[in-house]
């Protein structure tokens, strides 16, 4: 994605900008915070994606003159502020959860502020790529729980939606846990590793599966998996897969194993590795892929299925079954007249009311289990001393309260940027990957469960839940 | 899309172009079909799209010398293979039905003939394009015909799976019907509308609504739609925006209109339809959005919703009932010896076998309608004579036929590569949703019903049903 995206973005950024500019306020400062306020799917937890591409986003946001003069052509925009666009670029502060940290429903995951033009158009372009990533990441890193250890591999650039889709979704899928992706560009682009043999295709443009397997073997002899369901897994594949195992053996190579991309798999893994361990291959791997998801895997374990080795394609890509991570961008502080007012968006569902502020999120670790109990959302100024009982409640009802004892605590927003200049040094993708592993393991299990998990806690501190209630008092009073 | 999406392709390819090559038959030439096997969704029909990006991606293959080294440093491919790439491009022919075209499942909407190595390449990469753009005009095509005439925005960019996802996908919502899209540069890359006034961060950021209302009438007097649910709808949004409509006329402008995007929209756009008309705003259209799709749509007509105009996102951009088309790429005819032999691929589920043979498909049209009457997939070399009385059936019923007299037929497949030339000419976008909209009109009703539409005939010739039995046959026979 070296491409620069800052024309792919909303029409109203670019007409609130404008109206800002005109109001002579477009440089007043403005806090956003970016969150989403449902559980992903079935997940109670998501995993943070997508940062990389917005700070290559945003380091090289800029109109050119061809942006500018299609904006002219558009009729809606002065001279004064294409020229202002010009040169335009990103002054300001960012503060995001990095890439691989588990993050959850209701609190801030990036944290804008800036003069309100330039947090404004970061809006449309950080939504489509957290959204985006975010929710594969969390749909990969289910799978690669389902799969029990097996390795994953994320085979699904033809269902994806687009080009980047496949290509910004396999690191996604990586970051969630795969070991490795068939789309060879997402690998080079992020030195992920590329996996792949052969199609039906291949098999079928020779006289006969045996000639067709020989051939492959003969030009991949210690990379050498066979495809054994073209014609009849039990009956043809793998008796011919073994007939060129044998003949590679007697060449002093090692094969690597069969794939299986149709049919019952539980029944035909078992009876292939019971095949495969008779004719002396008990090391030969077996490979499943075809329209799988977590769901499957769980239920083909269940049933004994004899498989090391998962190619997962359309269900992991696209995130079937929750296609849409629904994050938002909302105004939580704006200065006007040179002071900093809190704001919130009302609602007529509670849980849709926005926390107003400039904010930080802690999360709360037990000092013995090193597992997290808890996320705060609270004001950036408050403190949070880690020695003494640390009482915590339930915004949607206050009389549920939990003091901890033994705890320290995180910070889940890290500095990004600040006066608009990149303070964050981007980690490898094989970093991200195993910060997600790390994080994954500070999770109780009930968190992780597949369906009906436990739902986390992110509570709000007493001084910021006092600030929203205030908020909402003088809002009714105001309307009466 | 001007970037290069050569290497943008699942790993097996290259290890099955190796393969060819290293067997000295890459150049033996061979036939392949893109289809998709089942309905799109709810859909009987789908729209043909990313016919333009799959022309772009085809004449820009080429592996560039970073591309080269770091297939090398993978350790899979000869140094005489590498040097194959280096001059690598597309020398075949591919026929595809044309942008906005409507196909249905189970008949070859792209075909393919080249030596096996170009033709296996180009498998990747036209799957993903063209699953992801036919799904999205699709579901456009369902929600447009929903609106019944209303104006249909797409909005989705923030929710799209990322950047092309949002780009392309805008592209495709055209395609289908949709009238603009927010995406600013799918607009400028495309040559469509862009749309979109402000969000409810532009009303938070001001004292009051109706300060903000004032100041973005004075920006865009004469282009003003107003986003009049931020505190409430009835009782604060249409009163302050009728406040300021008044203003608007006093200097001489008319208003746009207003926008709603939460709440009960049927309720809503009844009262502000009363309340805009009571004040004299009976032109003022009324703008809805807010995870809405094709069923949400009919349901709030029903209602009695007064809508003018409708802002799709994420249903639509994702696809989220449906987020992937199955789009297959399947050998039908392969060279060996000099000579072509028609290929099938097997299947447990007979739905599944593939159509062997170099194929054509013909749209069959009632001469005195001109309405489709049923699709005929039939061999390439075969003639069809439409002063006679034609007879097709059913191929999995050959019980079940029909006559039909009084036709004319089309062939859906088009020329638009020839020895690796274009000779086909891209059509604009609004050419192409233009195009969509007259094949709109060439399907019956049944066949456009929202759930359960009549299934459309798609059947063989009988030269082609009697070549695929006897390859049945064959097939059990050696297996016997």
């Amino acid at each position: 994605m070296s491409r620069n995206l800052t024309m792919m973005t909303d029409l109203y950024e670019l007409t609130m900008m404008y109206g800002y500019f005109k109001e002579g306020k477009h440089n007043d400062k403005a806090v956003f915070d970016l969150f989403f306020r449902r559980q992903v799917g079935h997940s109670a937890y998501a995993i943070m994606a997508g940062l990389e591409q917005v700070i290559d986003y945003i380091n090289d946001i800029h109109f050119s003159e061809d942006d500018i003069a299609y904006l002219r052509s558009l009729g809606l925009f002065g001279e004064d502020f294409l020229d202002y666009l010009r040169d335009f670029r990103f002054h300001g502060e960012l503060y995001a959860a990095t890439e691989g940290s588990i993050v959850f429903p209701g609190e801030p995951i990036v944290r804008v502020k800036a003069g309100i033009a330039e947090a404004q158009l970061l809006e449309t372009t950080m939504l489509n790529i957290i959204n985006h990533q975010t929710l594969i990441a969390t749909k990969a890193s289910r799978i690669c729980a389902a799969a029990k250890g097996g390795t994953v591999m994320e085979f699904g650039l033809r269902r994806a939606q687009g080009p980047d889709a496949g290509t910004l979704g396999a690191r996604a899928a990586i970051i969630g846990g795969c070991a490795s992706t068939s789309n060879v560009l997402a690998a080079q682009m992020f030195g992920a590793t590329p996996s792949g043999t052969h199609a039906h295709s291949w098999i079928m443009s020779f006289e006969s599966e045996l000639e067709a397997f020989r051939a492959y073997a003969k030009v991949f002899p210690d990379a050498c998996v066979l495809l054994v369901d073209t014609y009849d897994v039990l009956n043809s594949g793998i008796p011919n897969a073994i007939t060129v195992f044998n003949e590679l053996r007697e060449q002093g190579h090692e094969p690597i194993g069969i794939r299986i991309d149709s049919g019952d798999l539980a029944y035909l893994s078992k009876k292939a590795r019971t095949m495969l361990d008779e004719a002396g291959y008990e090391n030969a791997k077996i490979v499943a892929s075809g329209d799988l998801d977590e769901n499957l895997l769980l239920d083909l374990y269940l049933q004994g299925a004899k498989i090391d080795s998962w190619g997962i394609g359309t269900k992991l890509i696209t995130s079937e079954d929750y296609p849409a991570l629904g994050g938002v961008y909302k105004l939580s502080a704006i200065e006007i007249g040179g002071k900093m007012y809190p704001r919130l968006k009302l609602s007529e569902n509670v849980w849709k009311i926005t926390n107003p502020g400039y904010k930080k999120v802690k999360r709360i670790y037990s000092k013995f289990e090193h597992k997290a109990i808890a996320d705060l959302i609270m004001l950036d100024e408050e403190e949070l001393d880690e020695t003494k009982p640390l009482t915590i409640f339930n915004p949607n009802a206050v009389w549920e309260h939990m003091t901890i004892e033994n705890f320290y605590t995180e910070d889940i927003l890290k500095p990004i940027f600040i006066d608009g200049k990149q303070v964050y040094e981007k980690p490898t993708l094989a970093e991200i990957r195993k910060h997600a592993e790390d994080e994954m393991d500070t999770l109780w299990d009930e968190y992780k469960r597949f369906t009906n998990p436990h739902v986390y806690k992110v509570d709000l501190s007493q001084k910021l839940y006092d600030m929203k209630t205030e908020l909402l008092h003088q809002w009714k009073k105001d309307k009466n």
